[in-house]
């Protein structure tokens, strides 16, 4: 977290109700059923995002304070092996206990808690502030998660079962050529600095150097994407690093995660259940070693860490994020410049996650949050349809295992 | 089942409700949450055994009808692959949906299809009548697989839930020593043979020869378990077959399934919850292997199931069944004879199940219900505090493989 | 070994020349570098066996004497928990010190000790002479082994080489259509009893009753296997056991072990190297799955090891054995009756591998000879083209894994 | 390999003699048995080496030829698709033929075919010449497998033969306590540039910022690793990343490869068989997550390529390289300023292995050389006492996946 300042007791007791209260409500559609499954060890059951959230808060702000239940800590721990033992990741789904109803009360128990040290606190209480704070950017990251792990789990249900079935289907877009931005090199700075909160791997701000490069003006489509699989992007080695084309072996790649193909037709799995592939839509669910494998197809390559930041530095947040609805990425829109670069989808860069020059990671137990995932990632940047609009900004780096692709992930090109 | 003769139309509509209901019923203690959970890939979901007990009415008797839901024939096969494709086993964990409700809804339907079917039969109707004993023959064996699958669900979760919280506790039981019923040999028969229903792979009834022995009186007690390993049993590698010796050593056996020891005392984890440890009750939870390295630990070996036919043919079918609703073994009583020959524990033989002299399977997709598994497995013999009484007799041969251990077995001697 | 005395000194150190010569002139047409490969962990190199089968000998007839080398007790012994630690199964392969040299010298010295013993012994040292009679069978065992697990080293090279290239081709073989020797059923005996040599597993001698079958005259051909596939046998799960089925599909067995299709053309690998395949030869390295399965395709069924052995029990031990030098299965001759009972092949029976009534290991570390394998394995019958005549009896027991099928395994039907 | 220029022919022709002669030096203390081995899939037997950096000549110099043997394109490729099909890496130990006799002299046959060619050669047959050379840096790089490679090997035979008896112990060293070298920050380059053969992943020379830093003045010693162990660093997760955690507890490490513990002693096992372990001495052999783990837990970090870089720009490449002859690193003399810098051992930087801005792979099949790495590794830089000093720069990116250690890596620290 920052270490420059804390937010106002009172905004920041809003802000706990209205987060907490969203996270219930992006379960609401589930069914207790629904909340149990963990269809691969990367996924977690919506009851544990629930109650998971929830431990972190407790265990971290109502520290000291009697348990709601002593077997929870042991549950709901997810990797702090600081804070002591814990529920082995890969058996997430065999809880039917505690039951949904069970872990409801837990959240409103914990709330209630966090509510009254929030109610005493002064703008002095600054360990409390920024420890309630960080709760909330991480359930806000459990949010994106709950619906990229429900979209999975009803991925492997033969009845194909919808998230929702209201949601709206996005107008048509401009399916232009891609286009580039120029930009130049230079020492320039990245990471976070000032007011307003961010994660520690975010930072010290610090300079690096570009060459100058080009950026695509928005998102690969599943039209582009076509054409790469024509060509025989899934058969050619000289196209893919070798761990990727090991990858591309083993688990028999030919397409994006939930893609289908009904005889010549092909169709997306989306939370809105199955819908018919569009070529102008942002090709989604690709791992690392695709989106690099497409990029060297393309004759471009995957944009740093550092060009996407700086680039994304110039543009308010704002796109297709979790608040539009939509959950599931748009077209392109027809306006100027860099476009898609906040939601739809994370964009893979070509930077391995690693500490930036001086990186410090939090003290204490809450240390262990981002640092030790730092090999063998990548980051992507920017956000996607299913990432609360206040948790985001331009110096965020989300990351991940160039293999995995359950995640709402996509390609901006560079060169 | 039996080619000689099938039951009275009216007598079976009247068992078809009672025994449908019983399953109902026994998955009644259960959460929708609890009846999702498969918690290894031998174990199955409660909604599962609900939903493919009913697809086998639906298939097999009502072939022909509009089915309830087209997707359930492929969701709820279990093996039958003359039928066509089914769900892979170890992914019927996953299925949120269809939700309980809806699988109750199942059974009501098809329950009423059989009823109308039943109604409208006549005697002469004898496949009709036969496949419907067959399904409710093949329920039971579900309901004692629920219970048994039931309890690994529970015992994978730290909470270590009752599956009921009421279950007696048995009086405390006659810790006699081993004592030994001697048998005479000669040339004999088994198998089944003659009206009332049994499974094909009892059948033909046919001769064997058998040399003079002895059988333990009482199943072996979890006292006598303690003495084989304070005597080393899990350590000793000359105790035991190659194959068990293997299994041991990679699963890092030291005691049966569901024993837990804290600090110096053991106690089982049972559908009633956890349990101190009673050396007066039967040892439960034991792999073929453990019981035969026992076996020769104790100077004896295993019944083939010739003899332990021969044995129980001469008594009633009573004993510690589902009916009792213990669910769980007890002591063996003070009577004389061979006693807990039915109920308590599966008993593991010596006999590798293969067909009898002349097997033949039923014919049709039913034909795969018991043939294609004689290889690799061992028989047991006498059913479980978990099987109902009705679906038992003396020449029911039940299998397992032999390092399997979550279901109800236990270890009769013989020398 | 037959409790029943033992050989005579002077003919059994002549024996124990003579067999002990014959394994290291079959391991003469290979180079160190052929000598020290493990193909698969179920294969041992050629060196290991020189250095077991020696070891066999120091460690149970010459204990007591200082050992040629310490570390070779841990380095060569196969899986006798006994005697002590051994050196990991899969990783024979990993030693190319000692040097092929060193373990000649190795046997040299050994042999030499147990002359001098055989030379010093009486008549009455039956522990000794009934030690070294069961190192030669032990030995005659890993002469077979030591050509089998060759054949699949080479199998294993792209360049495909020869074991020996002077291997004559065997003369046109009579293709009749297969033929039923009908055979009564009865209270009958098998296993064996008096003079000579046999295992502990073969003992005791001991009442069967059968039920009156037939035999084929001879062994399955290719051709009969070339028809089997042809009518989609390795397609059809209906023709298998459940555990069959399961192998098939994971390792995509489409054909026996060794055969391979250049175009429209089948070949084998044999020790002589690639050959066009031919109907009339038997059809060999099928895996038990498989030969359940081609029975059962063909309407029939596998013997059980009584009927085989009481049959073969009439014959002569003559045949396609190690010494006709052909090492490979030859097509039936056009005699009458049972033909290729003894040599050609391994015949898979219907029988598993388990205890005789009243079965009793040898005493000491040599009973874990056999009995420990006694779970999970099938019996074979008969010998076959890389076994030592003298070897064999109609009483002998084979057994492997019912996957297994890199060994000289053939399909004889029964019904 | 440079663009600009390549090597006169004579020249390249001297060094091409005895670059290839050095080869069979190396594998000269080796038996054929020895050169069969491959121990796990990353090591490669010697045999195969040797055969594999002639394939590379014969490919790629000798293109059009007729093939020495046509089975060694498939046999000896090891990784480039484009070239063909290939052996299966972890099968290269299954292979007795060819003998090691025939790849020698499919050596000699291929270098009188190059010596031909570079004969015919003028100073304009820069593609020639530019491959030969590219060859011959490839045929180093096999020279440092190949030794440690053997390493492996013996370490797996519980005989622990030694590569050479005869290697020399070092000195006593300095067990100076760690000294840090300030190092200035900036606008810098690294990278190749210029005359001399750099490969295509050293290039092209770029611009980095780097914030001021210090580097320590030599390599971490053994003492100083036991007194990390000593210290609980192999149980203490929060030192640990969260990937490397998770292969500590898989593997069960509790010190760096070769590390043996008898009683309360330490030996290593080194290519002259087992030693005492020195506290003075450079710790060898260790992953990435141990290089991480144990800097984090000094309160240091490992240094970037590029901080490396600079400072080793500055020095000769001068050092305890192949030529010494010790084959094992040794202790740090008194010297001034940076040591250790060349030789020793590889030393893991911070810097994940990616593509410089503007890296071009090679042309054609050769360009599968580097670049299909860059995915999931980490950058060692400064060759080991295994590297041929010919073959080393301060520019040289070696790379690794962070759990491997049978290599000569080494921990540098810097903070």
């Amino acid at each position: 977290m920052a270490t420059a300042g804390a937010p106002a007791p009172q905004s920041l007791a809003d802000r706990f109700s209205r987060v907490r209260e969203r996270t219930v409500e992006l379960a609401s559609p589930l069914t207790a059923e629904d909340c149990c499954i963990q269809s691969m060890p990367d996924v977690s059951p919506t009851k544990w995002h629930l109650a998971h959230s929830t431990w972190f808060f407790e265990t971290f702000v109502l520290e000291g304070r009697e348990p709601f239940d002593p077997a929870f800590a042991y549950l709901f721990n997810s990797y702090y092996e600081t804070v002591g033992r814990m529920h082995p990741r890969p058996e997430r789904g065999l809880l039917s206990r505690p039951s949904l109803e069970r872990v409801l009360d837990y959240r409103r128990a914990v709330d209630e808690g966090v509510g009254e040290r929030l109610d005493a606190a002064t703008p002095e209480d600054l360990e409390l502030l920024q420890l309630v704070r960080l709760g909330l950017e991480h359930e806000q990251q459990h949010q994106e998660l709950l619906l990229m792990d429900c979209k999975h789990v009803f991925s492997c249900n033969p009845l194909a079962p919808a998230y929702r079935s209201d949601l709206p289907e996005a107008a048509a877009g401009l399916e232009a050529p891609r286009d580039w931005i120029e930009r130049e090199g230079g020492l320039v700075e990245i990471g976070h600095e000032g007011a307003g909160f961010a994660f520690d791997n975010e930072q010290p701000r610090h300079r690096v150097h570009l060459e100058p490069h080009r950026l695509a003006t928005r998102l690969t489509t599943c039209g582009e994407w076509l054409a790469f699989m024509d060509d025989g992007g899934y058969e050619r080695p000289e196209l893919w690093t070798a761990d990727g084309w090991a990858v591309v072996q083993e688990r028999g790649w030919q397409a994006p995660e939930y893609w289908r193909r009904d005889e010549d037709e092909w169709s997306l799995f989306t939370l809105g259940g199955p819908r018919r592939l569009r070529s102008d839509e942002p090709v989604a669910h690709v791992s690392w070693y695709e989106a690099d494998a497409f990029a060297r197809w393309a004759g471009a390559r995957l944009p740093t860490e550092a060009e996407w930041e700086l680039a994304a530095a110039e543009l308010p947040v704002r796109g297709n994020l979790l608040e539009t609805g939509a959950l599931h990425p748009r077209p392109a829109g027809a306006e100027e410049g860099l476009r898609q670069a906040f939601g739809d989808l994370w964009e893979w860069t070509a930077s391995p996650y690693t500490p930036y020059p001086g990186f410090q990671p939090l003290p204490g137990a809450v240390g262990e949050y981002n640092g030790k995932f730092m090999a063998n990632q990548f980051v992507l940047r920017g956000g996607c349809c299913a990432t609360p609009r206040e948790h985001l900004r331009a110096s965020y780096r989300n990351f991940y295992y160039p293999h995995q692709r359950w995640m709402f992930s996509g390609v901006r090109l560079a060169s």
